[in-house]
């Protein structure tokens, strides 16, 4: 990387379903120069996220649409270069929302500054710290109330976020049904995480497989997928059955409305709950989630794993491997080396 | 009447979509006799609700289907003719679920004994005591959780439950915008309920006068319906809005699977609430329920209205009146004279 060429993807056009890397304008700019209050950031990771489809659609949603011709939006850990605020001081590790680019200024605001902790990798802050692991905690213990003895199933369980809530779920006495993508991603969740069932969406009837490895209802289900997936799911819920709405990634890249469940009307038989899940909205709460998590990581509770790709450059075509299941573990672009501390 | 027969409408087939009177075989027998512990009773209103269509379909649901060759259940006023149970009298009135017939026998339990207050017609059990109030205050209150300010949405809204339900939201400090199926419904909510707004659904783009009728969004929408008009509804939450599923009468009928609302997704977006309510589950807290219900009639501040059809003959054809919006308030159908007191 020549380190007097800020480069950078843009949002060029709205995508019509999948995303194509003709969406996005490559351009390289001269490094900006950060005024008095401010910091120079030069991005390290680029952390790929499912709500990337959201954030370049028009659709109202929790958070404005990126514009067109503005920097694509993602959240990022960098190292602070040069520094003219008293709060940051250069080769700080901040962690923020600093685009798909080599370097940004900032005023600090929004940004988290990073232990240099020798012991963990800097990816863990987008793997199982940052937004991830508090989406999990959150929206599992929060939203979903798991009590000892009832059944979890988790969709997109081998996912970022699917694979902590499952584990989390066994952690509070759960028993835990995971619905993937492949046969590797099956035996990952049974064999290494310790899910009690996995279910492989592509090759089983998931509402037959669902009805084997439930034998007592679906208690508690936190859907990271919607469509299909969430009507099986909604056929076998008990009484008072919290649904945890955390994401609907088969309808990211839809190009035509898709109607809800047909099994809707469980919800009223059944009273249950559906109810959505936007981590933004527990910012001031994640101290909570990050003690328990590197509490569970030290004693070996949970696992995690991250998928690095490396190269900005390779950005807009690595995050279909979100929508088609080819990740394997947290998706990860590395934009430059890491400081060595 | 002859007091010597027991006429009874027995299930004999499962409907398919609405209701026939060919779904229904017509019985005289002879009137049972009470044993020890037992009552008879005889009945004098028979309740026609919604959710009656639900019992009669095999669906999984929150109760057991009506069995064919039952006696059809109903929700029912009566009197005591004879008891041989320290805890009825001869001459007590009693609200149970003694179904579409003139007599039964009961041994008391799931019945309750009705207040003898010439002041107040035995009707209003059925329409705004019994289940319908209850339904309306917790339905409302409990799941919905309106605040002062806030928007109610209310769909089936000039009936049984949805008036009072507006009528409730008033109470509370709500904007209150109803959704009915006639011009007729749209004033008698309007001028003689105080609801701030009325939508026909039959004449009007729901979706749009909702938008007219919303300006600030909707917070809560207490949902008698379910289909078209829970989706137009959707697309107009805001953050943290409460959908109360009290009843799908758009679904009741059907006879192949329809699909869910196609704004399903705003439940994760809004961070909204979807949630079923069966009054059922808050049989031992009805007496909060009377209280204030009976304090608000007594102030003034709430109406209900009935809808009497005569003769128990009637009631296979009276049902429907429900699913084409034909009634006019609480649905009741008269079995025979009330004793006077």
């Amino acid at each position: 990387m020549d380190s007097k060429v800020n480069r950078q993807w843009r949002l060029a056009t709205r995508p019509v379903g999948f995303i194509n890397e003709s969406d996005f304008e490559w351009r390289e700019e001269t490094v900006p120069t950060p005024g008095e209050g401010e910091i120079l950031v030069r991005n390290i990771f680029l952390s790929l996220d499912p709500a990337i489809r959201g954030w370049v659609s028009e659709v109202k949603s929790y958070i404005p649409p990126v514009a067109i011709g503005e920097v694509m939006r993602g959240i990022t850990i960098g190292v602070v270069e040069q520094s003219h605020h008293a709060d940051f001081q250069a080769g700080d590790i901040v962690l923020g929302i600093l685009g798909w680019q080599d370097y940004a200024v900032s005023n600090g605001a929004g940004l988290t500054r990073l232990p240099k902790d020798p012991s963990l990798p800097l990816t863990v802050h987008l793997g199982l710290f940052g937004i991830i692991g508090p989406t999990a905690y959150f929206g599992l213990l929060d939203v979903g109330k798991p009590k000892a003895g009832e059944t979890l199933v988790v969709s997109a369980a081998a996912g970022a976020v699917g694979s902590l809530v499952g584990q989390i779920g066994k952690i509070k006495g759960c028993r835990v049904v995971g619905i993937v993508g492949t046969d590797e991603k099956c035996n990952w969740i049974k064999e290494t995480l310790g899910f009690d069932a996995a279910i492989n969406y592509r090759d089983e009837s998931v509402r037959k497989h669902l009805r084997k490895h439930c034998p007592d209802g679906i208690d508690v289900f936190f859907d990271n997928v919607g469509g299909e997936i969430l009507d099986a799911v909604l056929g076998l819920i008990n009484v008072r059955a919290r649904i945890v709405i955390c994401g609907m990634i088969s309808l990211y890249n839809i190009t035509e409305p898709v109607p809800g469940p047909y099994n809707f009307s469980s919800i009223l038989t059944q009273r249950a709950r559906a109810e959505g899940f936007i981590i933004l909205d527990y910012m001031n709460r994640f101290q909570e989630a990050y003690e328990d998590l590197g509490r569970w990581l030290a004693e070996g509770k949970i696992q995690y794993r991250v998928d690095v790709v490396d190269g900005l450059e390779n950005a807009p075509g690595a995050i279909n491997k979100l929508f088609e299941g080819t990740n394997k573990g947290k998706l990860i672009v590395k934009v430059s080396e890491e400081p060595s501390f």
